[in-house]
């Protein structure tokens, strides 16, 4: 299960540069996904976009096939997007609504997904509900089940919020939405490649993820995950030829696959290294990595814990890899500029992009620092000796 | 006027490995558009994509700038998609449409668009309906007023159609549509960087292109130009935080300019590179762009009117650099894959790409020939050339 982490880091091109503690951001690519987007965009250069295409479209559908084993679905339950947020409005916007409808999510819900929620509630007459949490701040499957009723049209929710640490229980989710026949919408973009995914297990009828984040992926890449027997029953909210071919002047056809949802027109350069991040991500195992990531994260946290004047404002009995914190007297923008300035990658994260969350726990912008499996320990002592000094000199 | 072909092709890497004709499916990447990408890859991989997107953050806003300047408007008109496709779909599915409402289209417009003409059209009850042409084969603005009442809620059109070398007459119809008040749609996929294109003349409401054709752009590019005054009051059909920040628990607030239709994750690289190639012709010169392509494109059609067994599909007075033509006896896939073993880029473009045309006119697979301005007569010698030869083994 031990990961061979310096061949790892060997085969980083930003490790030594930069300590790079940013991956719920954006993580650091791996050397065979930047040479296969740049080794792409120079056959498009050299040859043509068109006749590069055809000569990687073996290549092409093998991303369909690997994004399904990461999954544990099967290729025609999957489709690619130019990001996870288009993944999600592609799934999302599909649902129908009405006066009355109900719309539960968790309190930590990332703000693309929320204001996609209010846009819809205000167009249907749909209400927006909110799962009451457990002792701990994680969402409460039985104070969940004891929410359903008929009106109950969509749980959606985010797995790993995009700060707190949360890992909000989705498998147990899963089963009291199945259980009542309610469609499930998993936001797992900051889940796929931290730890492992199983649709099966999760029992979501849909799931979206990106590249970029712990999948070590290029930007400009996303998917869906729609479950093979509700995807059928679904119209796309918008199509083009590509999802749904024009068959006679008065009549498309929706593709019998997921890949309804896509459009003709795709990124190669960009899917084809996602393709790449996923196989390395497989080959090194998800288990592996989510243990690598438990480790370093649980060590910046007891860091942190025993640096005067840091809070740590992380929820759960088993947080995720995402570390969020403040620090008395400091800004946590001072915190991320003071530590890029010493070379070492951390991020803020705002109220307003988890504004329920932030409100009812009355956070400030805190700090997000986010190790992958290819840090190291050497790298979060750089984070916490400056803290330190940082503490020192207020 | 006179663009510097041999500098123009000593910077474009493609230029001697291939005769590339197809540019009306993804143009040759001129290096520097190339490097730009690349750089920007290359910089996520060292210093992490968010940093890397700080540090480039304002030639990312000079994009907008850019676009502005090609399109003949303010940088707060224009977004940014990850294709065409995207951008049209973002500006056709913000418009509302009743039952009896009136979509007026061409005849030649491209299935992306049509197919959800058909979905909106299936949805509210609304009808479609084509504007008929005049003896040329060009759409007819005279035609089109006679057909306006105030059931008429969008004019929507393709400016120059994927194949048949047809220019609609894209200023015209502004005018009507300005005249009669009616929201004015312009796809501008293959019309921008092959010709000058100005919005205020033109008289469009909205208008999309994609970078990765006459543009010169890499894959996974689009935009959208909406004018200022009819951004206001629309909606977009999808939203996220970036479009529609979330400023309190129950409300999000649209952006005031044409970022409102956007999402908030984007690939930076890609979009960079389109930056770097709107400069490039914007340095080039549009008038003198256009000026070359047309040249070529007449010099390719006068060759294949010379040659026995071949069939010109191009209508109008001034037609495009897309050049649309059948060889007696042979598919075209038949003529593409010679052309292709020849290294001749041609490309194919079939009836399911603009049906309604294609029926009209009986038009099975036709060959696409679409020169740019990087390429030489040598090169369409080379085509002419390859296609006598056919002829004569048939």
């Amino acid at each position: 299960m031990n990961l061979p982490i310096e061949a790892i880091r060997a085969a980083t091109p930003g490790v030594g540069r930069r300590v790079h503690l940013n991956n719920a951001g954006a993580s650091l690519l791996s050397s065979p996904v930047l040479e296969t987007v740049i080794g792409h965009l120079r056959r498009e250069s050299e040859i043509g976009g068109y006749e590069a295409a055809a000569e990687a479209a073996p290549r092409f559908e093998a991303i369909y096939d690997s994004l399904a084993r990461l999954l544990n679905a099967t290729a025609d339950e999957v489709a690619l997007f130019s990001s996870a947020t288009t993944a999600w409005q592609a799934a999302f916007y599909a649902l129908s609504f009405g006066p009355g409808d109900r719309i539960l999510t968790a309190r930590a819900e990332y703000a693309a997904n929320y204001v996609a929620f209010l846009q819809v509630a205000r167009r249907t007459g749909a209400r927006i509900e909110v799962i009451p949490d457990d002792q701990d701040g994680v969402l409460d499957p039985a104070a969940l089940a004891e929410m359903l009723d008929e009106r109950v049209k969509l749980i959606a929710i985010t797995w790993a919020p995009t700060n707190g640490g949360l890992v909000n229980p989705a498998a147990e989710v899963g089963s009291v939405a199945r259980a009542h026949g309610i469609p499930y919408l998993l936001d797992a973009c900051q889940a796929v490649g931290q730890f492992p995914v199983d649709v099966e297990v999760i029992g979501c009828d849909m799931l979206t993820g990106t590249g970029r984040k712990f999948l070590r992926g290029p930007r400009g890449t996303g998917f869906l995950y729609v479950r093979a027997g509700f995807c059928h029953d679904l119209e796309p909210a918008m199509i083009d030829h590509g999802g749904a071919p024009w068959k006679a002047p008065d009549r498309y056809e929706l593709r019998a696959d997921a890949r309804r949802f896509e459009t003709w027109e795709k990124d190669w350069a960009a899917f084809l290294g996602l393709g790449a991040a996923i196989d390395y991500a497989l080959g090194l195992g998800l288990a592996g990595i989510a243990e690598r990531c438990q480790h370093l994260a649980g060590r910046l946290r007891d860091g942190l814990r025993a640096v005067p004047g840091i809070t740590l404002h992380d929820l759960g009995p088993k947080p995720s890899a995402i570390v969020s914190f403040t620090v008395a007297g400091w800004t946590a923008d001072e915190i991320m500029a003071s530590a890029g300035n010493a070379g070492i990658n951390v991020n803020v994260s705002r109220p307003d992009s988890t504004l329920l969350d932030a409100q009812a726990r009355h956070l400030p912008a805190v700090v997000r620092a986010s190790p992958h499996y290819y840090n190291n320990e050497t790298e979060l002592d750089r984070l916490l000796s400056l803290l330190r000094d940082l503490n020192r000199r207020h």
